[in-house]
């Protein structure tokens, strides 16, 4: 019976943290009609959360000549790790509980050796733990562009050329964190996510741009994830069967061959243009070839115009056989959105760019890293009363 | 209170009549073990079912040494007639709680007079209620081959020339029936769940073969409808955009105007030919067929390996963006399956041949029909003690 209890309880605690999220500063009166609970419950909820630093009073409001104590979750108190790992480069978002970004860094690194990759991506973890000091820490995620096998925790990126690599224990060794507390999973699966969270319509798609092109879909609320995790790899529908160009995967016509962020920086310039550059962040590159699209140059605006067309092809396929509220094009789409999501029309669906750039998969992973605390609020530690403002790490 | 009790109560009914449903007879203690009652809580519910006629005995069962009475659904008790609408005929199905079919029946009919159709099928349905006396009707539910929302009980489908056809109200003022006992979706969705409650794998996609080609999709196990009713509309990727054909949607190179009934009878034969006479029955143009590629008919044999080739292009992108369990498909490709099927080769994706043949939509739509029992069985009235054989329709 006490069991029963606590799981309602943990159950409830969970409830209150999440209406607080979707709908911001709240009355008693206010989180109890929106999370169905009774105001009776509700008031040892909240000072239970509020021990724990979750949350904290902000402002007071008037319904009916009343007042009433507003509550809303306490920014930076809760923060979770999202590592990307894309060929060349790394990045590690740090976001909390409301969704604000406490930190972003991007690194250049030779992604292709996975031991190096790893001792990177710990550093990265490093670094976040130490710059962002006064949180409790809910855990890290990887966002792996190709397979992530969550049992396992192992990745298998074609782009990468990683196979099987033991992100989650090669991640805990390096930084002494929990097996609990690390976890991975695939890059355009936490994008959508990430999308989701924003803009919880229960039917979208997220479509990667980079060197890979992958999709993220969402049907009936849920994460498509299929029969043997590899729904989403669109990148490798047969478009253009009759094309010359190989794919990584072997084959040929894929639509990553006309799409892909390799296929697009070759028709837009010669192999020793500095958009080939490897040492440059994709931003950046994207940068030069926004100003050059801006100036008129025609191998580069042609570039454009042939991408949005293959680009349409592949959509108009999303739209068909999913019919989602929305398809958001991230990546280097998103970068080019004037050129290759504005021309975009697919039925009823809107299609829009993503404003989380080529971060979307670390910031959702840093989202997914804070599901352990939503799912269960009572694993971050009740606070010493009186305490200061800094609260030592859960787990760092 | 006594709501709430009466809530449970028929919930608890529901799930003892699907689990007799999904795992045959069974006794009184399988029973609990399987649905997570208490044998004390089993006993008064399946008395209860046994008095509206839906369960009886089956025999008894020895485990460990003790005899049990095993029980099961009581074959015809409930039945749910299922209707489907083709380019020039119209069909009837009867299946009972248990998945028997008690019957089917065809019949040709001009339904591009949607008046017309209606009469039709208010017809079919009559003659069911009579065909099928001893049984209690749980409802009817049409399958459309194009757009149908239940809302509003109106179907739209190009293939038909139907533009919001108001099938609710025009088939329940005909009949009788209760606009409540009248319901209607689209084929292709009826069909895949058909063929998901004979196999209930949580991924698998239906692929009708029929004038118009569409897909049921159920991800997680849950039907994608999409934000506006118009998932798996799959005969309009365009896969072939430099194709020359129209497709009736207006468009050029849709996946239709490639594996379409239409396309393929017309590759298979000239306008004379008898394949192409509307009142030969669907299964009957395809023995024909069967016949003429078994005796090595070339033009036959050249269209079916067309129609597999470009099969094998649309299934590609189902199987890479769903990865599916299971792709199943009906109506002419299962008729051809040893053309159209067995080449199939899609990754991890099995490919099958329904076995409900162009009567699947008809099925699911019976099997719809039966959910309202299977709900809530307490709409099944209690029948008088001692009664006959003949138990009174309770709509009919």
């Amino acid at each position: 019976m006490q069991a029963q209890t606590e799981g309602r309880r943990e159950a409830n605690l969970a409830l209150l943290l999440r209406t607080l999220r979707a709908r911001g500063p709240l009355s008693r009166a206010q989180l109890a009609t929106g999370s169905g609970l009774s105001k009776a419950t509700v008031a040892p909820l909240l000072a239970d959360l509020e021990r724990r630093g979750l949350t904290e009073r902000a402002g007071t409001t008037t319904t009916q000549g009343r007042p009433g104590q507003l509550v809303q979750l306490r920014p930076g108190a809760v923060c979770g790790i999202g590592l990307d790992v894309h060929p060349g480069h790394l990045g590690a978002t740090v976001t909390d509980l409301t969704g604000e970004v406490h930190l972003r860094r991007q690194t250049s690194c030779d992604t292709s050796a996975p031991e190096h990759a790893l001792d990177r991506l710990a550093d990265l973890t490093r670094r976040a733990l130490e710059d962002v000091p006064k949180a409790d820490w809910a855990g890290v995620t990887v966002a792996i562009p190709g397979r992530a096998d969550r049992a396992t925790g192992t990745a298998t990126a074609d782009r990468l050329r990683w196979r099987d690599v033991a992100v989650v224990d090669g991640l805990a060794a390096r930084t002494g964190l929990p097996i609990g507390r690390v976890d991975l999973d695939n890059e355009a699966n936490l994008a959508v996510r990430a999308e989701h969270d924003s803009d919880p319509v229960d039917d979208l798609v997220y479509l990667t741009g980079d060197h890979g092109v992958a999709a993220g879909v969402i049907a009936n609320g849920a994460l498509v994830r299929g029969a043997d995790n590899r729904a989403g790899e669109v990148g490798h529908m047969v478009l253009d069967p009759l094309g010359s160009t190989s794919c990584a995967c072997g084959r040929r016509g894929c639509w990553e061959t006309q799409v892909g962020l390799d296929a697009f920086l070759h028709a837009c310039a010669p192999r020793h243009d500095q958009v080939h550059n490897p040492e440059l962040a994709p931003g950046e590159r994207m940068t030069i070839l926004r100003t050059r699209a801006e100036r008129g140059d025609a191998r580069t605006l042609d570039a454009l115009h042939r991408t949005a067309a293959a680009l349409a092809s592949g959509l108009s396929i999303l739209a068909t056989l999913l019919n989602p509220r929305k398809i958001v094009l991230g990546g280097y789409f998103a970068a080019l959105q004037d050129w290759l999501v504005a021309p975009q029309r697919h039925g009823r669906t809107l299609v829009s760019a993503s404003t989380l750039g080529f971060a979307a998969g670390g910031r959702g992973a840093a989202l997914a890293a804070l599901r352990r605390v939503l799912d269960d609020p009572t694993v971050v530690p009740v606070k010493a009363p009186k305490a200061g403002g800094s609260h030592e790490g859960a787990s760092a």
